[in-house]
């Protein structure tokens, strides 16, 4: 580990977008339970249109019974000093980041207080969920851009994250997008890394070191523990990078996997099951 | 294996369809180059419009120095058993089966005298060459069609093919559209099968064991040979497959990988570059 996990007691929601919001809404109900009555603040640091988000998850979560939520923007790096915003956060159970443009969240957050804010409410067992670009920008590096359609290539953009979660990458709307390619490559940039990717409507909450699948999708875990990435330096064109020996796990619903050993959780009930069958 | 593969002297090459027909051309040059000055039979079983598939092909193979090239076409499966089909496939050194639907090639073709003298072609040293339909079709379980889309689920329709390379299962279009999902749910449905995607413009030559890569994109090697798969009995709603411990090596142009083994080929060129490096 780079540096030890700031959440001995709380969770972390990394959601990979287009959470059902209506019906099941199995994902938000799983922070609205945790939160309890509130408060909840909606950060909206990564919206383009930050009123329209508010009013959204405000609709949402009131609809599942968080009574105290708070909006809180961060339109420029400046305003995440602001001592009003540090105090909305200390006094919460917890933070929602919604969608948007992780590099926004990345450059206006990242090593100011309210970073520092959300990560003391980890700590102390609060509830940290963000959707979309909002789980992006939870590991330490970060996917910034990359082809989402295509063989792993040289041409994925890296950024540095809040760091809520190391030894990470997180890719949302991951089968949807067909994002594969692209998060290998960001395992070749940074080998050892962890590669996880997030299908639509589906998320992973961690807790210590156990991230356990919530949602209609599934969550892909990429071990690039083991792999070795090249190039083909004798290839006369452009061409895909080379990326071998990664171990691949995909898990749905209910599923759990261990974030350090980097192996799923072996579930004793379906193992007897399984036995008896 | 399943049963012995039928190419001890012949080239298997399975593109993953839109393969390029007028710059580097490395896919099609490759199959060119092997088949010599021909015949080469351009076998349109799989197209809605075979003429216009029979054109294309007869164009781009002509640029490329392919002399002697015969169009044959299956609309039936009444079509395969004709004497003067059997006939062109025994005269040929190539036979290359165009893209469209590969139900329609396997519900045509397997198990009639084309498909025959296609597997003795091939024994006696041949080129079989296929593109996106016409690849799927060469494994003996072919997938017929599945969400494209999405995470694995149990709704991938599997069928028999062509069985010209048994154990493994072959999708194309990979990258491009996202098809990790089904190929691992095809995998699921068949334990212990290789599941190999291959992007558009990007092909795999076997020989023997060996499988080399070649074209602009990636062939994705998906060993299940290790993996479980569940489903999550509990969960009230459709929901993900969860497939564990997979091994994925992705592999670029000139790479090379032993189907038996399972591994990638060693390149002892680049091991002592990267030593003395």
């Amino acid at each position: 580990m780079a540096f030890e996990m700031p959440h001995p007691a709380g969770t972390l929601v990394a959601i990979g977008g287009a959470e059902d919001k209506t019906r099941n809404r199995a994902i938000l109900r799983f922070v609205a339970e945790r939160v309890g009555p509130g408060p909840l603040v909606v950060l909206t640091a990564a919206s383009a249109e930050p009123d329209a988000a508010w009013r959204l998850y405000r609709k949402a979560f009131r609809n599942l019974g968080v009574r105290s939520l708070q909006h809180v923007d961060v339109r420029d790096r400046r305003q995440a000093f602001h001592e009003r915003i540090s105090r909305a956060i200390d006094g919460a159970r917890g933070v929602f980041f919604t969608g948007g443009d992780q590099a926004r969240i990345a450059s206006n957050v990242a090593d100011t207080p309210v970073c520092e804010r959300v990560g003391a409410l980890l700590a102390r067992g609060g509830v940290v969920a963000g959707t979309s670009a909002g789980a992006c920008v939870m590991s330490d590096n970060m996917l910034v851009s990359g082809d989402g359609h295509g063989a792993p290539a040289g041409a994925v953009q890296m950024g540095r994250g809040l760091g809520f979660v190391s030894d990470v990458v997180i890719d949302m709307h991951f089968s949807q997008r067909g994002r594969m390619g692209r998060l290998l490559a960001a395992i070749a940039r940074h080998p050892g890394t962890l590669g996880i990717g997030i299908d639509e409507d589906t998320a992973i909450a961690v807790a210590g070191d156990t991230a356990e699948v919530i949602g209609s999708g599934a969550a892909w875990f990429v071990d690039g523990a083991r792999a070795s990435a090249s190039n083909n330096a004798r290839a006369a064109e452009p061409h895909a990078l080379s990326i071998e020996d990664l171990r691949l796990d995909v898990l749905g619903a209910g599923r759990r996997y261990d974030l350090a050993d980097r192996r799923p959780v072996v579930d004793r009930r379906r193992e007897r099951r399984g036995r008896a069958a």
